[in-house]
């Protein structure tokens, strides 16, 4: 798929600061970044870096002095979705899987998998095959978690899985806890997302199984054959969009996604037959 | 029905000490303690009080030096059960409840409804009688938090719902945070089990539904008509069996009941169609 | 001293609803609600309750149907404060404290004090004299703690301790917590506050010290002889100004305090030598 | 500095299993393992993997079926201690650090820092030099925490800020939420301590100053030249000696560091005109 991505951030600095944006999509061998612009107005001094784990670009944007910034990010990625079929998704075993995944089984700031232990086994843990699991727990999150703006920055799954309200950052959390809790590796993902209403930035989760990374999104809020992927992390602290050293006021964000695509046919949550997988 | 019940407390007193015990049933219309001893060795200073709201009388010791304190406290208690038909055991109108009801409407240290509201509602908003809701908490407590101790001072119902594993107390707190998240008073209730094994405190819960207080036991680890109530509060925080000012190393504590009636017939927890009250 | 307080509540019943208000009063020895007036608009069904322990009258409405809630409340109290050298503060023996006092050393729902004794030893342990920890306490608190509106409902003195942040409520749940900690039994006082800007309820503590409960502001917003109490209780949960049951949103709240004295000189929150007890 | 570290583990494996061990000593170019014998009873498969990030190796043990497994490691390693006048110990501007330092600056499951920001600000933010404030952090855990076992895997940061009580986890825990709550970069640190009382595995902190990785030791338990390093983390969550997938007893452990030093003169924790580097 083909699309034009694009953001624009606006900050009000109060004093010489640091900023850290993880605004640009990842390149990988199925993601090509085919052009892209990163402008700051006033002209600021900037340094691209990649996460030496983890899948991430970030720039590091230095603000010498107090006044207005404005971040404007545009560009045009084309990336595959790898279609796989359920029955091949299973368990890799422990000693089989990689120590990329690996790392994936342990519990994060905002996804305590090791205090969900028994509830993940007892819910879901007599389902047979690795990714009706996870399908059960995206089922889960979806029927009994409602979407909306109650939580904050210290919501975590521990939250979510008894206050059952948040937004896509807390519907990722509670499924990437779950799953590891049922030693299921998974990461969290973020992008953009085509036919977001309202466009922004969204967050869902990729689990290891079979050999891939598979995407889920426990919000069905946006197709899943619409998204670019900017950064995968342990959770939210490692794919923040933004990350602030010094005192910057936000003042403003946009997001927006366009298909370049002659047509785009978004694909069914209920056909549970196959994986996606973006890598 | 009549037991005769007892309780057998050492501590080691490092130094000079005031220790609050919550050993002696409370009595009511219902509850007659017909005859106690309580008994200190070596022979201390002793104030009985009754707790101003909640149900409960406890006894301050002063331990004016150091050195071993053996209480020793027997009881014969009779005390009457009433059998409700759970169609008249359904909610009652907030303008209709007493202010002794009221409060057990609030979230407290261990029983956290409050974060609640929502786990409640969905899992059991949809049960039409209030008995029946509070009959499938029960149940859901029962099938799904495994019995065993792993659990420590600070657990609360917040994190029991998750974690599900627990000791009475803990069946306990989960039980009243989900019925006050459904707005039906409940309360902590602790006393003399007979046929509990291994002989023990026990803990379970009383909910306000009818006009009456009904008991509640989501561990189903004694029978219903062989309890005897010591107290009943918001929660394990003012019904401990021992508040220790100074320092007191506990020794060994041994708890006992025995019944006094020609023939002990146990309730049977499947029958749904009554409701228990011992006031 | 003598004000004329006033409380004026919106709401707009999406369904029919129970509001319980606590905006009344406490009627004690040493506080005269002299005239009041509890006007809903439309005429409601209205009963008041006293709390069978603490100190609070509250007022059970009943509506009826969907539609704009307006009460008035206003009435003319007058109050004693009395002052107490600070030497006659000491600490009560436990074995020589009445059982209302007692319950306060319990942890509550946002006063986790068990979960803090060893920050409060090591803080405040070493300072000889009872009125002057507390005196320790509420300073520590001050001089830490930003005032601010980062919080909500879940924000308890455990966190408050930590992210050092917050409003009345986190200041007065910190310092409860910190005497409980000590063994000082304390408890959240609500009220109108005089001269209190912007005008709105007020929370602060009570400690009971020399068979007194003194009252302590550790954010010093308002003069402590301006208060007049509406209730104390364990905290916020059995002290809210409004508890809710049924469909009903906040409109639009005001409150206010109108001194009838000829003259009111503020007292000096640095003079240490007194304490001052509202009952 | 030279050293013979060995680890007996014993477990009694109740059904198939996979094991990961974390106890063969980091390779580094300020660090090597001359000789090593990792030797399984039974023989086991066993296959040895190195972090994607991070600093660890770690070897991934299959136990076919049932029964005793002891693992019995030794190893002789040879490692330098860098040390680094205090004055060059200074922060690293944001734009200047590395990739792999910067993600050491996110909060973690046991390192909240996010929630530590106006506490680590209040108590240390006045001090200039970014390696007197990490001493003086040291310093602050030293003196107001406790050592004892009174925690459990739950235990974090937050929770030891405020209760004050912790083993060598907690300890280094704390001292890394701090210091990225100030912006300094710190990762967990594990390994083998010479002269440690009893021989256990040791846990303590890395703080990146002046570009240097410097160890810190707010335990003070065990000389800081007498460690070998088995790796380094974002916490304990990625450090732990044994991860278990299956129903592994865990039996003993036993754990031994000897110097082939000629003489082994110990560090003066006092001294703070230097810091020391494993890197």
């Amino acid at each position: 798929m083909k699309f034009e991505v694009s953001a624009k951030v606006v900050y009000q600095a109060v004093s010489p600061s640091t900023l850290i944006l993880n605004l640009q999509p990842f390149r990988s061998a199925t993601q090509r970044v085919i052009e892209e612009s990163f402008i700051a107005d006033p002209d600021l001094k900037m340094k691209e870096l990649n996460a030496i784990a983890g899948e991430k670009r970030f720039m590091i944007i230095e603000i010498p002095e107090a006044g207005e910034v404005k971040i404007d990010y545009k560009a045009t990625v084309e990336n595959e979705l790898r279609m796989i079929p359920a029955q091949q998704l299973d368990d890799v075993p422990i000693s089989l899987m990689p120590a990329s995944a690996l790392s994936y089984l342990n519990p994060s700031r905002y996804c305590q998998s090791d205090r969900l232990y028994r509830f993940a086994y007892n819910q879901f843990g007599g389902i047979e095959h690795a990714y009706h699991k996870v399908m059960a727990i995206r089922e889960w999150i979806y029927t009994n978690v409602a979407y909306g703006g109650y939580t904050n920055a210290q919501t975590s799954a521990y939250d979510t899985i008894t206050e059952q309200v948040g937004v896509c950052r807390d519907f990722a959390h509670l499924g990437i806890a779950l799953c590891r809790a049922l030693t299921i590796p998974a990461r969290y993902f973020t992008g953009y997302a085509y036919q977001l209403n309202p466009p922004d930035f969204h967050a869902c989760f990729e689990v290891y199984l079979g050999g891939h990374w598979v995407v889920i999104d426990a919000t069905k809020l946006a197709p899943l054959n619409g998204l670019v992927k900017i950064a995968t992390g342990v959770d939210a602290v490692d794919t923040a969009f933004a990350s602030i050293f010094g005192n910057l006021q936000f003042t403003s964000l946009s997001v927006n996604s366009v298909s370049l695509n002659e047509m785009f046919t978004q694909l069914d949550f209920d056909d549970q037959s196959m994986g996606y997988s973006y890598l």
